[in-house]
C-alpha cells in the first residue's frame, strides 16, 4: 500500500478544491480502509465545500459520500466485512448504536452520526477510512460505477418513496427528473407502484417515459395538475426531488385526499403550507433523509438486479471544480461518477 | 308528536340568527328523526352561518353538529338504531358508501358526504334528521350534556391524536387549551401518553394540569420552547388546535426527530413550513378533520367510562347569536351546550 | 327481458346439481340485475353445494360467485352503477355498513353479511342479482373471462399476500400453484415481491418459472426447505393455498425470523404449531378470507392491466357436476369459467 | 474491589446450583462492570440449569438475567454508560448491531446474540459484565428490587401486549396471572387498554381486580370464554404468558374477529391451531420473545413512573435451589428478587 494518494480537497469553506497528494489514513479500531474504485458526486458535496449549512465542516477537508470499491485493510476488532468485500461508503458514516433512534432502526437520526465526507473524509480520494457496520454491501452483479450513485440518490429517492407509504398498484409522482428523480422513476416502477413523471424539460419526460414512468407532466403547462388529477385521480404520494415553490405546490395539488408529500431536498427557507387543505383533505406532508442502513441495502438490491440503473458518465478527479460549477448551472444529466485508480 | 318546532335559523349568510318555528321533519327512507336534548356549538357553526368557506351551505337553514337526544321514529328501511337509542348527529351526516374512502373506513374524505348543520339541516332545533348508519351511539352512562361536544371537538382532537402515531408512554403536546385543547388534554391521559399542555393564559394551563397533564408551557415565555424540549426529550406529537403562525412555530420547534404536528383548525391561509429542518429531522405535518365513525365510537367510549368530561356551560337556543358573538370574541370556557326541550 | 333463465341449482345438499329454467329475479330497492357472460368455478361452490361447512346453505339455491356481467336493470334507489356497467358479483354479496368491522375496511367479517351462491343466489345461471355497493368494477381493458376467477381466486391470493406484509423486494413463497396459487405469483411480481414458487408437481413448478417466479421448490424433495431458506435467507412471507399438515409444515419451516404464514383455505380439522420456534422466531400465522371491496378494486386493476392473468379453461353449465367431479379429483388446472349467454 | 466474587454456579447441566467464590471478571473493550444489587429468578433460569432447550449452555456457568445494580467499572472504549449509573443487565447480553434484525430494531432475533445467564455469565453473583450498548437505564425513582423483574417478566409482557397491537380503548386478555401476568394486568392499563385477567385460582383473579383489571374469567368456568365474549364483545388481543392446550383454546376462543393472540412462553410441543375459524375470522398467532432494548426502555419508564410494580418477594443466593424447586411446583406468588451485596 503507498503512503500517500490522490485526494480532492477542500482548503477552506467556499474555495476551489485542490487535487492534492495526502496520506493514505490508516483504520483505527472498527474501521476498515477502503480502495476506492469510483466516487458519484452530489449536491451535496457542493454545499459541504461550499459551507452552506447551519453546521459546518471544518476545512481542510475530503468531500464525498459516494465512494464504492474494495476493502483492503481492517483496523483492530472490526467486524461484517473482510478483506476484499466489495462496499460503498454512504453519507450515513457511523452512529452510536445505542440511543433511541439507532436502536429503532432510525439511525439516520442519530444526533451522534458523523458523515462521510463532511465530519469526516470521504471519497474523493483514492482511499477511505469506513466503518463497517454501516457500509453498503455490493452485489457481483453491480458494477463499481452504476453503484456509486445508489449510495446517496438512490438511497434517498427509494426511501423518500418508501415515506409516501404508497402501496404495489397506488399512484405516485416524481417531481424533478434529474439526477435523484431518474432514479426515483426506476424504484417506484421496481415497487409495483404507479409513477407519474413531472419536469419542465420535455427530454427529461421523455427519458422518464423511457424508464417506465406511467404518466408524465410537464411543470409549465397551466392545466397540467388538473389533467394529471383527471386522468389518475390525484396521487397518493408525491416525491419532491428539488423543493421550489412552484415545485411544492404543484405537489401539493397533485396529491389525492390522505396523500402524501415526501421532500427529500435540503433548501434554505420555507414552503407556505395551505392549512385548509391540508386538513380537509388529510394530507401528509414528511421530510425524509437519505436512508438508513436497511434501505440502502434494500436500495443496492434492486440495483443489484438491474432494475434500477443510473445515467451516470465518468469523470476524473482533476475535473472536479468543474463538475461543480456545471451542477451550480443545473447543466448536469444524471450523475457524474469519478473513475479513482 | 307536533308539527312544527322551534329552530335557530340562519336566514342568509352573515346575518343574525333567528328562532323560527318550522315544520317538524319526516324521516325519509333510511332516516330517523331525532328529538334534540343538547346541542352543543362548534365554531364550525360560526363559520357556516357567516359563509366563511369556499363550498358555503344555502340559506335558511339549521346549524349544529353536536346534537344528542333519542330516535322518536324510523323512516322506510332504516337500520342500525331502534325507537328510544340515545345517539348523537356528527358533521358527518352521510357518505356514498362505496367510494374508496367509504370502503376504507374514511369516509370523512367521501367526496359526496353530507354535512350536519351545512348541506342539510342539523342540531339548533328541537328535531333532527339522521342517517342511522352515521349516527354516534350514547352508552347510558354518558348524560347528554357531556356527549354533545364529544360528537365534534372530541372526536376531533381524539383523532388528532390518534394522527400522530404516538404510542402509550410517548409525549404529545396539545396546543391550545380552548374547547378542544382541554378535552385533547384527557383524551391523551386515557391513551397512555404523556401530555404537555400548551397555552398563553396561566388559567388554561392550571385546568390542564387538574385534567392530568404531565408538563405545562407557557407559550408567551421566550425560551418556553426549549424548556420544554429540555425537560422532555422533545414531543413525538403534536396537536395544533388552534393554527396560528404562532403556534405553529411553536408546535414544529417543540417535536423531536421524527415527530409529527397534526393540524386539526380550518383556518384560511398559509403557514410557512421550514424546509431543512423537516427533512433533516424527519417531521411529518398532517392534517386531520373530525372523525369516522369507528372514531367517533371510540370516543364516546372514553367519555362514557368518565374518563373524559367536557368542561361546558348549557344556554338556551335563544341566546344563540351572543354565543357566536363571545366566540368570535374568544370569550368562551370550554363549550357551551344549548338545552333543547 | 325474459321470464325465465337457465340455471344450476343445488336441490338438496349433497345432491348432483340440476340445470332448471327458473323466473328471472327482479332487483329489490337498491339491487341491480346483473346478466351473467361469464361465471368462474370455485371450490367452495363444491363446499356449498354439498354442506361441507358448519353454517348451511338453504337448498335449492344457486352457487357461483365468480360471475361477471353487464348491468341490465336498476332496483329504486340502487346507487353506484348503472346500465350497461360490466360488473362482477363476488362472495360479499353484502353487508351491514355500519358495523365494527364495516366501518373500518373489514366488510369481510361483517356478522351480517350476505354470500353470493351461498346465502343468496349466485352466477351459475343467466342473471344475478347483485347489491352494486359490493361489486367488483371491470375495465374495459378486462375481458369476462379472464375476469371471473379474479372475482373470487385473484383477490384471495392478492389479499393473503398483502397480508404477509411483505414490500416490495423481500421474499415471499406461494405454496401450491394450482388455481389461487398460479395467480399468486403474478400477484406477488406485481406487487414487486420476490417469489418463490412451491409444489409437489414439476409441470405446476414449471408454469410458475414462465409467470416469473424468482425460485421453485419441489415440495417432495426431503432437503428441499432448507435449499430454499440457504438460497434465500428464508422467506418474508408465505402464502399456503392449500392447507394440508405437509405444507402447513414446510411453510413454517421456510420462513425467516419475523415472517408471516397466511392461510387462505378452509379445510376442516387443526394445524399442529410449533411454539417453540414460533415464539424464538417471532413468527406470525394469520388467517385471509377472500378480500374486502378495496382489495377487489386493486385485485381487478392489476388483472385489468394485462399484470395477472388466470388460465383458465371454458365451460358450459350443463358441465357443472362433471367440473365439481374433476375438481374433488385434483383434476382441474387453473381455473373453469363457464360460458354464459 | 475484591478479587473474588459470591456466585450461583450451574456446575453441570440438571445439576443443583453451588454458590462458589469465583473471581470478579474484568470488563474487556467495550464492556462494563456491574456490582449486582438485586437480582431477579425466572423460568428461564431454571431451563437453562436443567439444560431443556435445543440449544444448551455450556457448564459451569452463572444463571440470572434480572441483575440491576450500579455500573462500576468500565472497560477500554465503552460508551454510553459512565461509572455509578444504574443499570440492568437483561436476557440479550449483546448483539452483532448490523445484521438485518440489529439494524432495523430487532436485535432480539439477531442469530449472533448472547444471552446473560447463558451464553455468558448472569447476574446470580455479586458481580456481571455488561455491554453498556444493550442495558436497561434504571430512573431514579425506580429502586433496585422492583426493578429486577421487568428487566425480563416485565418486558416480556410489554412487548407481548405490543405485539397484539390492540390500541387504548380496545380489550385485551392476559391468561395467567402470575409472575408473567400479574405485571401485564399492570402495562395493559397504562397503555389505555381495556384488561380481562383470565386464570383458575380465585386469588389470582382477586389480585388482578386489584392491579385495575376490568373483567376477570375464571378458566375452569365451562361457559367462562362464551361469558366474556358476551360482555366484551371478544378480545382484540390475547396474550398467553403459559401456553398449554387448555390456555390456548380458550384465548383463541375469546378473540373477536380481526384479534391476534401473542405467545410469550418457550414450551415444547404444539398447539392446534384451529384452521377454519383462523381464516374466516381472519386470526393472528404471534409468537413474542422478550423485548428489544426500545422495548426495555419502555417497559422501565412504566415502572419508574410508578405504573407498574411487579410483587415480589426478597431471596437469598444460598436460597436459589429451594426457589427453583418451588417454582417447579409452581407455588411462588409473583417473582422472587435475590438480595445481593
Amino acid at each position: 500500500m503507498p503512503a500517500t494518494m490522490r485526494a480532492a480537497v477542500v482548503p477552506a469553506l467556499g474555495a476551489p478544491l485542490e487535487i492534492r497528494e495526502v496520506p493514505v489514513p490508516e483504520p483505527g479500531p472498527g474501521q476498515v480502509l477502503v480502495k476506492v474504485v469510483a466516487s458519484g458526486v452530489c449536491h451535496t458535496d457542493l454545499h459541504a465545500a461550499k459551507g452552506d449549512w447551519p453546521v459546518k465542516p471544518t476545512a481542510p477537508f475530503i468531500p464525498g459520500h459516494e465512494g464504492v470499491g474494495t476493502v483492503i485493510a481492517l483496523g483492530a476488532g472490526a467486524k461484517g466485512v473482510k478483506e476484499g468485500d466489495r462496499i460503498g461508503v454512504p453519507w450515513l458514516h457511523s452512529a452510536c448504536g445505542y440511543c433511541p433512534y439507532c436502536r429503532t432502526g432510525w439511525e439516520t437520526l442519530c444526533g451522534s452520526q458523523k458523515n462521510t465526507g463532511y465530519s469526516v473524509n470521504g471519497g474523493f480520494a483514492d482511499y477511505v477510512l469506513a466503518d463497517p457496520r454501516y457500509v453498503g454491501h455490493l452485489p457481483a452483479s453491480l458494477d463499481f460505477g452504476p453503484a456509486a450513485p445508489v449510495l446517496c440518490a438512490g438511497v434517498t429517492v427509494y426511501k423518500g418513496l418508501k415515506e409516501t407509504e404508497a402501496r404495489p398498484g397506488e399512484w405516485v409522482a416524481v417531481s424533478g427528473i434529474g439526477g435523484l428523480g431518474h432514479m426515483a422513476v426506476q424504484y417506484a416502477k421496481a415497487m409495483g407502484l404507479h409513477c407519474a413523471a413531472v419536469d419542465i424539460h420535455p427530454e427529461k419526460l421523455e427519458l422518464a417515459k423511457s424508464l417506465g414512468a406511467d404518466a408524465v407532466m410537464d411543470g409549465r403547462q397551466p392545466d397540467a395538475v388538473a389533467r394529471l388529477v383527471r386522468e389518475t385521480g390525484g396521487m397518493h404520494g408525491v416525491l419532491v426531488t428539488a423543493v421550489s415553490p412552484a415545485a411544492f405546490d404543484q405537489a401539493f395539488g397533485m396529491l389525492r385526499s390522505k396523500g402524501t408529500m415526501t421532500l427529500v431536498g435540503l433548501p434554505p427557507g420555507r414552503m407556505a403550507l395551505p392549512i385548509f387543505d391540508t386538513v380537509l383533505k388529510r394530507i401528509t406532508v414528511r421530510g425524509s433523509i437519505v436512508g438508513t442502513r436497511q434501505d440502502l441495502e434494500e436500495a443496492i438490491a434492486f440495483a443489484g438486479e438491474g432494475k434500477v440503473a443510473p445515467h451516470f458518465s465518468w469523470a476524473t478527479l482533476g475535473e472536479i471544480n468543474d463538475i461543480f460549477a456545471r451542477m451550480e448551472a443545473g447543466a448536469i444529466d444524471g450523475r457524474v461518477v469519478l473513475r479513482m485508480q
